[in-house]
């Protein structure tokens, strides 16, 4: 019956639009700073409504008030057989950031995406791991299209005849400045859906917009302290006496080690899953799980989402999946609640209640032929093109719930996510393994409320070795995946003691750290950051290229050079990776001084500066009053009730403050207050005291380092 | 009024399909071994509404009879929300071949693609220049979707739950034989159109389905005997004067030339396009064209659809335009007859009067980001999504009419072609250069009732030059392509020679080649052909890789050879381009025995042989029996009234015939009976008499000589 309604909603609905309907977008500030309209009839599956996020509307009301920040009569809407057809305005100068997790790209301005979920196929046109049709304007606001469809965008591609800003016209025999990409004052989208709801989140700089996007859809996730350590996933047959003997191994190199990742040969049968113990590699799953946790180590579970007919799920979720296997597997319609409970139950009882820490949900997003088919269905009416776009989102946020009823924080990894995850406890990985593409990924993330780890597996050499590990140690997961190379982080012997000392370095910079993500969840501000979200940026992007070449480039296209590998770890620390082979690079210094981490010396202001590639460091740059709280060595990140000695390093001359946030580290107790903010004020060498009763795991007395003589 | 009563019929449609139909395809043999089916309420503008060809019903008859070739119960369609789900059964061992112009692959089996018209992009991913949903089964039989959308095929990927063939259920944890493409007994296709016909065409065998397919589009194309000489086209700003100057350096190089392709410079603005000559590069259209004509050559047009504000025919078509620009050119709505005429007017007035003998029909397939984009919307109501699909091919056939209506056949060029073009005088090229590549879209182009060139233009060594001329030349147009290089067929001068022979031999070989386009015509198999199609075909695919490496194939995939790098020329001949940088290569002979074209000599059979890579030659081959009629060495087509001595090359022991075809060459005088078709017996060394009026180009007297000794 209900869905008989639905029908008769779409068909009039359809009804309506046969011959294509324009109407005025009525927009609603429905959060300060963000407006919402509705054309035609939004479906029920979307993106939001799978994320189901609150709102943190007190730290919305924080930002600075924002005006619509279009003409609203330059938006426009048709609904045309069946699909949504949308136009907003362009202005020339503008770039465009977001529309998905791309590896190559930053600005999208000129580029057309089909957001798709899909594992990433080397090119970016929206098929990722994370297609979230969202973007934000250098001009300072961002659109957020909410329909879990494959939505097309032509973000400043098309061009109108009727346009108020027709490109020049110009002929290509005989003009030399002729572009093969004419001026476009639009982005054009295609939502295949009979009806969307759209929201546009104010700035007024653009980083204000991203701040919106995540508050709005709860505020970026604060990951448990130990999330922030050291882990290591470990090759796919080993047993727990194996994984136990690895951690042992960590200790007697005393290489940090907060979190293990178990990989397939946990299950009794996996690809597809039993999500089942295997009794032969692990005899005492409880016993195991324990003596990790007495080490201090937490376990971290694979699993694809795929039932094995041989797992105790698959006759109760039979009935409750979709029309085709994925490895054999059956298909569980996570849209229905029941199908949801099935998991929950089995995962509580099996995993959790035994103190598994969270899931690394691999395979959820493609790669396309191993997927359902568009041409299946749900036993919910969900179509398999709506499921294809949220699968990863509706896993994160059913296990999340779970850890939330524990009142358990969680960190683990998915390969697919999508609009609405900013307050999801995940981290996007994938098998691609470019590490300069890796980097691109990571600047990306920070547009679209999602978190991306440039995962470790394997290298050519000892210098590439030492090059991924010291950004992996820089990125939302410091992971060493090992799940088919068997790799160590002292795999490269000539460079173990690098590998050792970046990833100490991370350890030291957990409060930092914490703080950062601290940040990201109080204030909406991504912790690892592109460039073009921070202040003071003016960086004029280059033009190259459009030289003819019949076969490289017939329609003499310009490039148009990215910053795009090096980004922003918090508001204080600029961290330009080096790729192996690289002997020096290049680096943009924003407006305002920046100082060596290292040495504190001066290092250059609102300019690009070439620096040497030490193989021993990461390049590390620090703003003018920038002040990085530190704590002492350690293998492993701090518990509830540890107090440690605190020493903040003070960069530059101008007077700095920095907000250390502290809590304990694991439960939700402090989003109902029980956290700590300090302020730390370098012009004084103070710490502000914490609010009695607070969560506060560090000594009142602080050593100041003032890194610039 | 036409509209609403489509919509209405559109909307009883989808309110019959929500909450998905079911229904039992009807089949109706619509011509021999053809059966059609409809799925819910096709669309008025499909692939084969737009091309609109004639079925070639006597030559159908004479195929051998097929029965209806799957189970009529295993063929299923539903309809879910306005979209047409269809399933095609599939049995084990079975492969397919077609699904577009793919560049990598020829096994289609295992793959997803997106039918969508676009410049191939380095991937088969369904984007290409002729996205043909159609494809052929090597048991024999062929499916066609007719619709003019982004069709999505799951060819032998998605495995149903309830499927009576499940694949075996493996535990990647223990079992090394665990696949990560599971067995699928089904082809799924998404069809995103509220109907759809279908139609299958029978065998036998599969070049049977492939006929079938061709002759019910019409036949395949006889090009103009001209067509089938050597073209250049020359660099962009060639004015008249600088073309008479080429014809003449050809001349004087003695080198073959029967067609000019006259490059954007022609137009008085192109990019976008105006359509008239130039007054500074080419005061003399007339008189230019009349030049070369006197010279024996004729004039091929560059142009891409794109309408300029400068041009005479902008103010007549910009109502029947589309919304958006490309290029700053306006799109006209070519499915509008009126659109047509005034097109049609203008170009035999300014063109096709003056003696121009045909076009290249540039940028009508994309790329993506320079063409329309899906949400412009065009004053017939034609979807900007079928516009993309059927662009090119509506340009085909609306010029193709012209062509006819002067009773002169023309022969060209164009980036965009889809289903029903068999009969459509063109030719597909782009701008993707790998060599490798050419020869596998030219093997598949034999699948899909579509021509393909691998243009030469430049080439980074003399080596590669003379490898690249070399196979031009074995295909359906031998063209140099210098708009932008400036290239000529010496411009290596130690490859000169090598290069001068290869397309002398494309010459001598013309009764050959152009009694195989009659073939084409006559009885739908494809002049060019994969291997796939050929009689003793017992090719076993290798499968190789499987082995885990966490970058590169963490899921163990296997990849299967194709034989995608020789081809068949006609019944005979055998062609195995080398490319540079090869030595020998591997040469895969069917069954029966195989000669060396040059040397007569025994090849081998049904093996694969090594041989050396000579760099004057193209390694070719002849079947046992094979009989080749060839010229003299000329620098042009024949003529109509010219009367040429005949040698005719007889390989191996077994007896052997060839139907040797002519007629006039450049009228359709052949359609109504007037060409000739004579029989060369190698026992008797006899040549049939061409029935008594009909033109007949050739001595009586044959030179026989028998290769083989």
């Amino acid at each position: 019956m209900k869905i008989m309604f639905r029908s008769f909603v779409l068909l009039v609905c359809l009804c309506l639009s046969i011959g294509s309907v324009h109407a005025q977008l009525q927009w609603k500030e429905i959060e300060p700073g963000i407006w919402k309209a509705t054309a035609g009839v939004p479906e029920k599956i979307t993106l939001l409504s799978v994320a189901n996020a609150t709102p943190a509307k007190s730290s919305l009301q924080q930002l600075p008030t924002a005006k619509f920040p279009l003409e609203k009569n330059e938006i426009t809407s048709r609904i045309v057989d069946g699909k949504v057809y949308l136009k907003f305005p362009l202005v020339k100068e503008e770039e465009l950031f977001g529309l998905g997790l791309n590896f190559k790209t930053v600005s999208q301005r000129g580029r057309v995406s089909q957001l798709h979920m899909d594992h990433y196929g080397g090119k970016d046109d929206g098929r990722s791991h994370a297609p979230v049709p969202f973007y934000v304007s250098s001009r300072g606001y961002g659109v957020l299209i909410d329909a879990a469809r494959y939505i097309t965008v032509y973000a400043g591609t098309a061009v109108r005849v009727d346009t108020k800003n027709p490109p020049e016209l110009m002929d290509r025999n005989t003009n030399k400045n002729w572009d093969s990409s004419p001026y476009s004052d639009a982005v054009e989208i295609l939502v295949p859906a009979s009806g969307v709801d759209i929201y546009i989140f104010g700035g007024p700089t653009t980083m204000n917009a991203v701040q919106r996007y995540n508050l709005f859809n709860g505020g970026g996730y604060l990951p448990p302290k130990w999330g922030l350590g050291f882990t290591q996933r470990v090759p796919t047959l080993y047993s727990q006496s194996d994984i136990l003997r690895e951690a042992s191994e960590f200790e007697a190199h005393n290489f940090p080690l907060d979190f293990i990742g178990v990989e397939p040969g946990w299950h009794s049968m996996s690809y597809p899953c039993t999500f089942e113990w295997d009794p032969t590699r692990f005899p005492d799953p409880k016993g195991f799980i324990s003596s990790l946790l007495q080490k201090g180590i937490r376990a971290n579970l694979w699993l694809n989402p795929y039932v094995s007919p041989k797992s105790s799920l698959y006759p109760k979720v039979k009935a409750l999946s979709g029309s085709h296997t994925v490895w054999n597997g059956i298909v569980t319609d996570f849209t229905i609640p029941e199908a949801r409970n099935i998991f929950k139950e089995h995962f509580i009882k099996n995993h959790i209640s035994l103190g598994v820490s969270g899931y690394k949900m691999d395979e959820n997003d493609g790669y396309d032929k191993w997927l359902w088919p568009d041409v299946a269905t749900f036993p919910s009416g969900t179509s398999a093109e709506q499921m294809r776009q949220i699968y990863g989102l509706q896993m994160q946020k059913m296990t999340d719930e779970w850890y939330r009823e524990q009142n358990q924080r969680t960190y683990g990894l998915v390969r697919a996510s999508n609009a609405g995850a900013s307050n999801l406890p995940y981290v996007i990985y994938n098998d691609y393994y470019s590490h300069p593409d890796f980097i691109t990924a990571l600047v990306n993330s920070s547009f679209i409320g999602v978190l991306w780890t440039p995962e470790v597996r394997a290298s050519k050499s000892a210098e590439e070795w030492v090059r991924r590990m010291q950004s992996v140690c820089f990125s939302p997961m410091a992971m060493l995946n090992a799940w088919a190379d068997g790799t160590k982080p002292w795999s490269f012997p000539e460079v173990e003691k690098a590998v050792q000392e970046v990833a100490t370095l991370r350890m030291r910079l957990l409060p930092y750290i914490y703080s950062t993500f601290a940040q990201y969840h109080f204030e909406g501000k991504p912790p690892f950051r592109s460039m073009n979200l921070v202040d003071g940026f003016a960086y004029t992007p280059q033009e190259t290229g459009g030289k003819l070449d019949a076969t490289l480039n017939p329609y003499e296209a310009k490039t148009r050079s990215d910053l795009k590998d090096q980004y922003m770890m918090g508001d204080n620390i600029l961290v330009a990776p080096v790729f192996a082979g690289e002997k020096s690079r290049k680096v943009y210094l924003p407006a305002g001084k920046w100082y060596d981490f290292y040495t504190g010396k001066l290092a250059g202001e609102n300019e690009v500066i070439t620096i040497q590639a030490e193989l021993e460091k990461i390049p590390l740059f620090v703003r003018d009053g920038g002040l990085i709280p530190m704590i002492p060595a350690r293998r492993q990140a701090p518990k509830a009730g540890d107090v440690l000695p605190l020493e903040v390093r003070v960069y530059g001359t101008t007077p700095g403050t920095f907000t250390l946030y502290d809590d304990d580290g694991t439960t939700f107790n402090f989003e109902k207050g029980a956290y700590a903010k300090v302020t730390l004020t370098s012009t004084n060498k103070t710490m502000s005291a914490p609010a009695s009763g607070k969560p506060f795991g560090y000594d009142k007395k602080v050593t100041w380092t003032f890194m610039t003589k």
